[in-house]
């Protein structure tokens, strides 16, 4: 493994990187007014802007379906493009953890790498973050960038040169698995809010559907970052004896209030867009401007503090007509710094791409993981196990220290409550390789929930937790980002 | 002063902090639901319940002006009880840093708790936070609670027996002081945002005003929180000779962009509210749903996870009808975790009180304060002094730990740019005693700023700077919170 994987500690980061360069001193200038004049708000404009269009583009397809383009403010998702990846129609009702009743059949959209093995023993399931679609590299099909381009190819994390490589789209997103946007067959019109409460655990099971349609048995490896994470341990919970190694980063096994306040945030302000309507919007205009807002306060989310410091800093962003950035400026109630117009170019990126209901499903998802056994049990979850070996008891030789990677981290001596619980509910994956990483700068699931994950595999009796703490100032979206670590951790992890 | 004030180390929160009662337990319980039926979404309904509370009240109002009552859901603000604070009117124009054209006249609402001595030498000068009044504690004119209610009396951190505390309602607010609800002369209507944009040393400026019309030459001490740090910065900055000491707890003298980014998406939801009309509302509904998600996004800043941790965790809040809290439930889109009910209560008990266009202003003021060199020289702002004493050079001998209380946190040996422009900055505050305060776990203003602060005023030649940092859950609001300590700290420093 990579030297480089040990990281940097966060003590060491706001001194180094705060230093931005001298040079950009001139782009934090401001100005008095030298006269008044009527208050104007592009920023508050830009939504009225794009409703605007989006009107003008529901007229021109209703008048000329045939003829829509891609330059149009459509929502991207209204646009499904299924020669682009696979998909699997699943005829049979799905169980659901939080209904009663299932759904009765659904989609499931993926895309692959590699080549599957005449055994089939060399895949790799990939699960994807919260709005990410299958598209996780390129392919033949679909040749632009994915997601996680930079780690998925010949001698890369994922080596396409030694895995098949699967990807998909979950079950309650809007790439091409069904979702609240899908058509209800009871009613011919799309699920809106009627489209149940699902869980981490109900993407798995749709996913090994998918798996026992391709006829494979047992997973090399199953990995995924942030949701992916869930997702992956939820694989080894559910079907122990089908899944190799398991890949958790920067990823959790309970979700922490932190992390359910911040989505909630994101919620709160999409439900309260005039155009959301309780989820039925599909025959209207989207909730483009909540959408836009939750993606404002997701991206705070994803990066640091420390990095925005050495990225943005105080500088200003140039205004239209006003190009000369050493000219100093009036301050204005709309975006004047950088990390300002960062956050609001992200949101208006964003707010057209991902259907709203997705959004608002999958993140409720995300706040109702927890996998301490008593969780568990409330929803009649089984692991397909009935043979997991004892449990040791917490602060017992064995569930500590065995073959930590982490010496500097050792788990608590008298460990919560919370903590044993949680090693009780993880018994089913103690013994199954497991990588565990995350990142000190990540304020969404935080580096002590990436201890808690290892801590309690460990009391779990799982002697091969590997577990590792990146530093850097990239925060939750270290694992796009950093192909030399997050990649060399999973490389040799999978080797 | 206090051992206490040495506080806990932040990696000692996670372990000990997380360990939520069992009995607790209960709470958290999910089940499946055994029927499904059509969904309801009563946090979004909240928003229209309290727009028709609002329109009945508004009519009312109209009907029979005289007739208003306190139960109304009619904003707060709209409610001046000038009875219950002093307000001074100045008659003349007030000199603004971001505007040509000053205010032609200002008030400035007010309260005082102590007595002045007969030389007028025991003055301590409160600074407020963002939303704040001058009701710092009680009075006899007004006998409710104030903000800051522990920290004043006899024998208290601002002690009543020994100084005579002013704190003021800061220009652009709404509690009695002129800002953009307040009458323009010049058109007889509400400003609302052809008001200027101000700075945290107009607010400064505004109450030195005050001083001069109440014959208090110099100040014993300048003392502020959050906000009110950076003023009592500024008021040091602006007028050395007139402050005797000054306190900053848990503020900055140089906003990062993270705490810009926090703050920029509360201005976003505020002003994309429908309500919010470019600011012209005060003739008809305030952005009272803006409000609402604004609060909710600013309440997540002044906390922390770990806070939550203890005091949440993953507890469920019951549901009307619902109230046998060991019953598992069906979970729902809306809120479930008491986490999620918080910031929603939160919310709804802020989004009347203050005014949204007050809340822009201030906001952005806290944006734009920056006392680098550079930054200060570009607004023509002039400290009154010019006998500031020679300013050392970086990493000399003298700028650094001469009188540290903090061996444990030095200066950095080689000083980022950014920081000898700040100890540029704050070079007239060389001669004055200075106590910096912050907190580990504060999210908002990061204790890399409060060192920030302190090894700032190190390099400025500053011999006098106490510098604490605690430890504990509270994060941003410790202040608010922490009377031991933060008020220890404090009357150790005064005395």
């Amino acid at each position: 493994m990579s030297a480089g994987l040990l990281g940097l500690l966060r003590p060491s980061l706001t001194s180094s990187l705060r230093s931005a360069p001298t040079r950009l001193a001139r782009f934090t200038r401001f100005r008095p007014a030298s006269n008044s004049c009527s208050p104007s708000f592009p920023c508050v404009d830009a939504h009225a802007a794009r409703e605007s269009k989006l009107k003008e583009s529901s007229r021109a397809a209703s008048s000329a379906t045939s003829s829509r383009t891609e330059s149009g403010p459509e929502p991207a998702y209204a646009r499904p493009n299924p020669t682009s990846y696979h998909v699997y129609h699943h005829p049979h009702p799905l169980t659901l953890t939080y209904s009663a009743k299932p759904l009765p059949s659904f989609d499931i959209a993926y895309e692959t790498w590699g080549t599957l093995s005449p055994s089939r023993d060399n895949v790799i399931l990939l699960h994807t973050g919260l709005s990410a679609s299958s598209h996780a590299a390129s392919t033949e099909a679909n040749p632009t960038e994915g997601w996680w381009q930079k780690f998925i190819g010949p001698g890369r994390a994922l080596d396409t040169n030694q895995f098949f490589i699967i990807c998909t789209n979950v079950i309650g997103g809007c790439y091409g698995s069904t979702g609240p946007s899908s058509i209800d067959p009871a009613t011919g019109r799309p699920y809106a809010t009627t489209f149940p409460i699902i869980s981490i655990f109900d993407m798995v099971r749709a996913q090994f559907c998918l798996l026992d349609h391709l006829r494979i048995d047992k997973l090399y490896a199953s990995v995924g970052c942030s949701m992916g994470a869930m997702q992956s341990l939820a694989a080894a919970w559910l079907h122990p004896s089908r899944v190799g190694k398991v890949v958790s980063i920067s990823g959790t096994a309970r979700s922490s209030p932190s992390s359910v306040a911040m989505r909630y945030a994101q919620r709160s302000v999409l439900m309260a867009d005039p155009n959301w309507k309780n989820g039925f919007y599909y025959d209207s205009l989207p909730p483009h401007t909540g959408m836009k807002l939750a993606r404002q306060i997701a991206t705070i989310t994803y990066r640091s503090g420390p990095e925005w410091d050495q990225r943005f800093g105080r500088q200003l962003q140039p205004r239209p007509g006003n190009e000369d950035s050493s000219t100093p400026r009036v301050p204005a109630l709309c975006p004047d710094f950088l990390i300002e117009t960062y956050l609001d170019h992200q949101g208006e990126q964003f707010c057209l791409k991902y259907d709203a209901n997705s959004l608002i499903y999958i993140s409720k998802a995300m706040d109702l993981f927890d996998m301490t056994l008593p969780a568990l049990q409330d929803l009649n979850l089984t692991s397909s196990t009935s043979s997991a070996p004892p449990t040791p008891e917490p602060n017992s030789a064995r569930g500590f220290h065995k073959t930590s990677h982490s010496k500097s981290h050792p788990p608590p001596l008298n460990p919560p409550p919370y903590l044993s619980d949680l090693a009780k509910g993880l018994r089913p994956l103690a013994q199954i390789p497991t990588l565990v990483l995350g990142v000190q700068s990540d304020i969404l699931f935080t580096v002590e929930q990436q201890r808690e994950v290892a801590d309690a595999l460990r009391m779990a009796g799982n002697d091969r937790v590997s577990y590792y703490e990146l530093g850097g100032v990239w925060g939750h979206d270290t694992f796009l980002i950093d192909v030399l670590n997050v990649g060399g951790a999973i490389r040799g992890f999978l080797s």
